[in-house]
């Protein structure tokens, strides 16, 4: 159950500390230029150790493509990208190999299969998070040719909201903050955790825009469902809202509906989906991250014979983790997008007509 | 795309004012009890018209198994389960047919497929739930071999928020409400809004107790990620939240880990969940529906010949989706949970020696 | 596990003796015109009870849609098709009810399931295959919209072999014969083995003309395997061949390759299919069927106490299944190529641009 | 389309001449013992260039594991293998880039894709074979632990049969023959066909022992079903038989029904499925393989730019692929077996409660 989508299906593999980690994308149409660069870039978009609002580990994150691509081009075949890894310290973890961190998957994991590797999360790992940014970097190379742009940045951390979303500077800010005027509030939230070896949560909100109407595909596999799964499915995250989201079960019917006239809705309250298809505006989806599990308090936890034990971690781990879960966030957007938009295709028997003329 | 699940699938067909509407559940394990009665009733907690806080519609609802069950007992083939229509007023769309209902899907379907069934929204309505409660009654009575029960109820309607949950009472409730103090407020503002022929939001809570550690397929399959889907994915749903949800957002790490003792997790911060895989805690969710879209005030819209025009709904209309929405909310709870309960045998090896020894 | 195809998906549900069969066609691309005789008359043609050659139960088979199609023309939403069930004689299995036939599915049903519906095999009567006729009659309308016709015809009977094929003719044939000159010859087996409470064997060629060029999903949907596959899955089916298949084996490489000139490939041994792909010309593929398991004769078996007893069957049966088997051919590979078009869509970058220009 | 199989999923990757080819496979049951000496030697089997029967070409095919084993132990989590391709002679394609060779997949993917990567064959190669051996590989290691073994065999080269399977002969053969007094003339076939530049075509018997009853999903994953599926998408295979296969349509049902008694079946004519579902004898499968379509005499055929040209072949090719093929058509049975037996859990509902409780 490692793969995701249903015509471009991303497959990925790979533990935290073990050679490598990295996946199959498949389905990716043919003559599709496939820039590496850019494929770099997203992977070093969302490394560690960039600012000190983030964990200290270095990882290159170098991501190399094994198939799939023929002087540059996509050839319709399954695109195989692997990242070694190259910096892992399993030393660090030999105090916790026998317990349960909390807030962990350690607990989980041990009773659904019986053995775990437990050297940083294994699988478990948001560092598994790196193998969906290779797939969701192509991902928005299909969505470019057909005028899709994904873009993420985050909202809120511990509590402090943004007051105004500009993606544009979230693309630049080091915390992938919305709001200038918020972020060094929201920065010092994070310094301030991380000095007493805390942790805080966040919210990011990822958007698309040039998106046709049409994607999604009624009944079980809505546009809104399946962002819903893919935002949900990320390490960490607790919440997911489409459009106005919580906001709106507090509003009338009458303060929800978006009016629609010859220019397009007035409003958005429904997040550009309507009937799990999208209408055409933007799609906005707010992600709702829990703090970081990983703190450096002691915590109670049991081990893995039933003992009580006090769990003291160590290592380095993001204060915060919807900072680089901003980066996750554009990818599977952008792979339910690309995904829906290959899907589309066939559904008016025109469109078949066209094809095969 | 009209099927849900990985093992135990619900496909399901039929619009809101066509002939039938139904279902075919497959991979119901061989050798359960089918308790046709059962079935039914789930069927009539969901059907309209029982109080004024409902659509004055009647539809009986009445389901008929038409293959998969021999003597009373499941057979393993797939069961088929349809529901006549009978009170179809298709009269009341004849003035809407050519114009698109705000935050309805009139709009998306009619531009991705060329073609809509105008009549009642067609497979847009919410009367397709009828079938997905059907399948989750069976998915109930499969998790009630396991020890696994589902309940859910109305927290919160137009903002007023239950202040505590008991959800034995909320079966009892014609609300569906979870908390009976604060019911009858919840009721006014229903009434209220009805009668300025208006629509109002709200809150649904999902939970499952009884729950084995080891349910949810990481990392694509994961447990909270495809409640997400689920819920999400039902009529007029807008948010999710698993466990602390929204809230954990604003927690610090400290604050949201949930310690373990030897009598188990001290807190549910986490709504029964790590990594995506059941702890063996109560599965806490909450759906976010927004208010119906339709409304008996005159809106803004335009028609399929991109004429503004003045859209005036007639016909019968719930107030609140969610007090209904409750009872699919259950159902597709329990379609995940035995899905996922039948996919993560096998996950251990011993489970092969066991069954082939 | 009732469900086939990626795109244009078809669950059937049903036993030969309950109360109704059918099924559920998702994926149909809205914009069709569905023509409801043409399902009706393709059903006829495989109903039992034409000709002395077949069973001699009657069955109407008529099919109802229940969903999917407003005003004539597909919706793009599933269609269900159900045909109820009239001339169910269960009194004829109660001989049986505790034993195995041989060559029948009794065996395996009861030790996987642990109960069986005995009726008539239940869901593993040849009956189930009505509801793939009428699943296959909607593929081949979308076929005919990309100018794409399916037909089979019988080729041998109980080792009697045509020499010639005439699709033509064999449409007009009792028994679906392809040579007219070999029929007699073939159809006085099957009464000759009638006449002794023996059944024959027989092979079906199912061919596709006007193909584009591109059908086939490399590695693991490939036309020819997926053909395969449909055509084994067919009760009775025993062996499947594309092009020369079995003979191919014999062939040197310079006997069995197909020169390709500018007006095409010169020969046809490959049946149209090369790495998994169509290449335009005519795909062929055999089917061979075992002899009808249900003969009148005493057979050893057991009973479901482990006890030796004698089989001696009663009821009707079809001495030749291959007859019928032709029509059910036919519907498997309309359902196997239209998916096919449908999931090659997109497989190139300009589809995408060409449908969101 | 690059996954095989629905619970233990093989994603495969690479092209001939490409930096590496490999596989994800997932759904493996934690637990598992990993001997990755046995998938090497697995592969080693499969190497070409061990006897002047196969391509002159080498390759070690040395399989590395990056994933989902950890101290030996299978987790849970996905495993992936690559191998890193070594000895690549791209050069030897440079004359035939622009032209398509007769009988290979060059026409159909440079149709579909619009591009092709014509080093050797790129994804359409056989070489691909290697990455399924790697997983059919561990799937032996899961069957082994339920008693299941597969084992394969060349029945038939160029017309010559064997007249007697020896499994246990062919495992020590170095064409895998399976009859020991005609695997002299089946050899000297090939010599003759390889000194003339041809090639020949070849029989594969394939057979599986110590199954339970049960394995098989009716009806669209049906265990006959599903292996033709496997075998028709190997590379050349154009035939596939199960137990007496195009035999048995010249059987009556008096001679092709097997006999049940207390001991078991007495003979096995089904090949060991009924109804799609193992009845616990042998499986028995033969797969027909055309000759190699690399032959080194001048052929017709026409270029990217239509003009007709004669196609001259150089390189290193098997002169009989079902050599090698044999190899192929085992991790093919296997990953099928496996699979099917982890999806025949959670058949009945007993299994549930044996686990759950």
């Amino acid at each position: 159950m490692n793969t995701f989508g249903k015509i471009l299906r991303l497959t990925t593999f790979g533990e935290s500390h073990g050679k490598a980690l990295g996946c199959i994308l498949d389905g990716v149409p043919a003559g599709l230029q496939i820039d590496e660069e850019f494929i770099q870039s997203e992977l070093d978009r969302r490394k560690p150790g960039k600012s000190p609002l983030e964990t200290g580990r270095k990882e290159d994150d170098v991501v190399e493509i094994l198939s799939g691509v023929f002087e540059g081009i996509s050839t319709g075949t399954p695109i195989s990208m692997v990242i070694f890894n190259t910096n892992q310290k399993s030393r660090d973890y030999d105090s916790i190999k026998d317990l349960f961190r909390p807030g962990h998957a350690d607990y989980t994991y041990y009773h659904k299969y019986g053995i775990r590797d437990y050297r940083g999360g294994g699988r478990s790992s948001a560092r598994e998070t790196a193998a969906r940014v290779a797939g969701g970097a192509i991902a928005k190379l299909i969505l470019k040719e057909i005028g899709v742009e994904v873009s993420a940045g985050v909202s809120e951390v511990d509590g402090v909201r943004a007051k105004e979303y500009d993606f544009e500077y979230a693309k630049r800010s080091k915390m992938m903050a919305l709001d200038p005027d918020i972020e060094p509030l929201q920065e010092r939230a994070i310094i301030d955790a991380k000095s007493k070896h805390d942790s805080v949560g966040g919210v990011v909100v990822t958007q698309a825009t040039g998106l046709p109407v049409g994607l999604g595909e009624p009944l079980y596999y809505k546009l809104d469902a399946i962002l819903a799964e893919a935002m949900m499915g990320i390490n960490a995250a607790k919440a997911v809202e489409i459009g106005d989201g919580v906001d709106s079960s507090d509003l009338k019917g009458s303060q929800n509906n978006d009016p629609i006239t010859k220019d397009g809705f007035i409003s958005n309250h429904s997040g550009g989906i309507l009937g799990g298809i999208s209408n055409g505006d933007r799609v906005v989806v707010k992600t709702h991250f829990k703090p970081t599990p990983s703190i450096f308090q002691a915590q109670e936890t049991i081990d893995i014979y039933g003992d009580e034990v006090v769990c003291e971690l160590k290592g380095r781990h993001d204060p915060c983790v919807a900072i680089r879960g901003a980066v996750v966030c554009e990818a599977m957007m952008a792979l339910v997008l690309a995904d829906m938009s290959l899907l589309n295709i066939g559904k008016k028997i025109e469109h078949l007509k066209t094809i095969y003329r």
